[in-house]
């Protein structure tokens, strides 16, 4: 294992009936107004708005509404919620839906109690905060990014046409309300590119060096057996608590640092991705689901140890009389099957990529991984891009 | 998976090297004292006193020496530690050790600030601590219990005969420096023992309900599996850093509570084990090999299914042509074969346990543990240790 410092000051409250049972009690703890930042409404559809904001009412907080956060949440949005925020005297941000309004609140946090940019010091470079943001709690009703346990944040400066992610151990929320039954109605499209955001993150971690044995790497496997497992169960019936409760913790498993430990990361697919969405705002989990076995085709030969691993491991796939690049080959095959059998696109027409974008110029934005097993060039990166049009 | 709450406060530093970076920068966070605790007398001979006492040293930082922490601490030594803290105006205490040391420290960062008995309110009950312990921080220079990232202490109470775990999250150490070659010289009985200890660990929370399909378990059986890879490779080459730096972050993760969460947890060894220790002194992961599988073979069949999957997945066991039951034996038989080629003894006898020790009495002392798949009479218990001894 490579030397690592572990920390993370997230307080989890997990299972059916948290939010009721602690929400009040977390929130209490903050001066001044509860801020609820929320999406584009399916939280008042689905009766969570009602819910939280009865709790909050009838434990005298005072509160006030923040909605209409984007997927792909923009550097304009995060400004207007850190407004908000200070003109309103609030004290708790308490952020309702996935991952892209916990990350709009995460830069919020940062934003509202910032006199600077915070996107020229904290997310155009790596910052040091040095200063406490504003507390932020979050109730958790898509499951994927894992962004509930870390302080990762992806912001699309639309401007810039640059979309990137920062995680800041100062922007973890002081707690995370999870209630897998908030997840029943999420849409089978949603709850499948949700499950393979989370299968991405393993990947992106376990694909990369060292490769002696270590703790990580078979923590790893055993999540994205997990995920393989429970994503289908829950496609099947979207009310199978167990398997959106242990969909809910692997997404959380997955980003909370522990599977990283020791291990340098990869993450190229979501750099590539991040472009992707910052020029055409399609959706994450879609998008790396047509990126990433193309890209796995281009690295596995340098990688090829681990990749045997991952077919092995992972797909159960059976090495006698293949070689290892067989044995490899087959285990993207059954990724990519994978992704087939839950109803993703594998290529970029079918994810809204009108057929005009400028795919060099998005290629050509993107940020190499260093941690990869073969870096790409960006003309690679074009090439993966066009060739799954 | 059951309902959790999960929180760690603990910033771990992990790797080669790390002792010498971070343990100045930590210390320095707190005023007055530092009171070096210790075992003993280890650390003396292998250099790692000396490293760290120039460190604090040449930082300007005071220090006090509190030596002689035994194995199975008592509760005297914790008052003892507590009345030398108050004395000193000790601001943070420096725990230097394994286990025992560790628990010593958490139960005299308790009784330092205490007015009252700490026994009577913490550890013959659980109590509810209102005060915030004196911080701790702790260096570990040997495997196994994983005491660096919880709360938990194991105390022996000498006049009651009673040796008692608790885990309050007040008394996690503030800090953690965990450096694999400050294990490099644990003799290989010890190395055994530990490494047992951490797959015990994991064996009491794997072996509990919920049974259907949970994240937990799963992590579980991969952190089984790379102590019985690392184990026997760390005592064939002491040097290993692979090996070493594994089963030091496996300890870690078998008891920071990640693999609880969702789980019910039995610990019914344990609960034996600690009433053996607390009459005789034993050895705690000899203890522990010597009651396990007999404890096992006891229980098997009321939790069958779970039994049959550690069978197979963690020891790669067969199922053609065998019914569920011969299966689970199967997996209990390699259990004992793997005790066996670490070198731990199968027999009360071989750990230092008297022939005249009272087994009756000390079966009749043990708490009996509702998260058993099956819980044991006293007698049971005292089966086991007769036919045992």
């Amino acid at each position: 294992m490579d030397n690592f410092i572990f920390e993370n000051r997230t307080k989890v409250y997990f299972g059916k009936g948290c939010v009721r049972e602690f929400l009040v009690c977390e929130a209490k703890k903050y001066g001044g107004k509860v801020m609820l930042a929320y999406g584009g409404g399916s939280v008042k559809k689905n009766g969570i708005y009602d819910e939280i904001i009865s709790l909050l009412r009838d434990a005298d907080l005072e509160t006030v509404d923040f909605p209409g956060i984007m997927a792909n949440p923009t550097y304009e949005k995060v400004l207007e919620g850190a407004r908000l925020a200070r003109e309103e005297n609030v004290g708790l941000i308490l952020g309702v839906g996935g991952g892209s309004v916990m990350d709009c609140c995460k830069a919020i946090s940062l934003a509202a109690v910032y006199d600077g940019d915070i996107w020229k010091d904290y997310w155009a470079r790596n910052g040091v905060i040095g200063f406490e943001p504003l507390p932020l709690g979050v109730v958790v009703t898509v499951t994927g990014t894992g962004s509930e346990m870390n302080g990762g944040a992806v912001i699309t400066n639309e401007a810039l046409k640059v979309k990137t992610g920062r995680d800041y151990p100062a922007c973890n929320p002081r707690f995370a309300l999870l209630d897998p039954t908030y997840t029943f109605t999420v849409p089978a499209l949603q709850t499948a590119a949700g499950g393979f955001d989370t299968l991405s993150h393993i990947m992106e971690i376990y694909f990369s060096k060292p490769d002696e044995d270590n703790v990580s790497d078979d923590i790893a496997e055993a999540l994205m057996r997990g995920v393989i497992k429970n994503l289908p169960a829950a496609l099947k019936d979207p009310e199978d608590y167990t398997a959106r409760s242990n969909l809910m913790w692997l997404a959380t498993m997955a980003e909370n640092r522990v599977i990283k430990l020791g291990k340098r990361t990869d993450f190229q697919a979501h750099q590539i991705e991040h472009q992707l969405g910052a020029y055409t705002d399609c959706n994450h989990g879609c998008g790396l689901a047509v990126i990433t076995p193309p890209y796995y085709r281009r690295i596995y030969e340098a990688g090829i140890c681990k990749f045997v691993r991952f077919a092995t491991n992972v797909w159960g796939i059976s090495t006698v009389g293949k070689n290892s690049a067989q044995v490899a080959r087959e285990g993207i095959d059954a990724l990519e099957k994978f992704i087939r059998d839950i109803g993703l696109p594998s290529r970029l027409r079918d994810i809204g990529v009108a057929e005009d974008a400028p795919l060099d110029e998005i290629a050509q934005s993107c940020n190499i991984s260093p941690g990869s097993y073969k870096q790409l060039t960006h003309e690679e990166i074009a090439e993966i891009l066009k060739s799954n049009y």
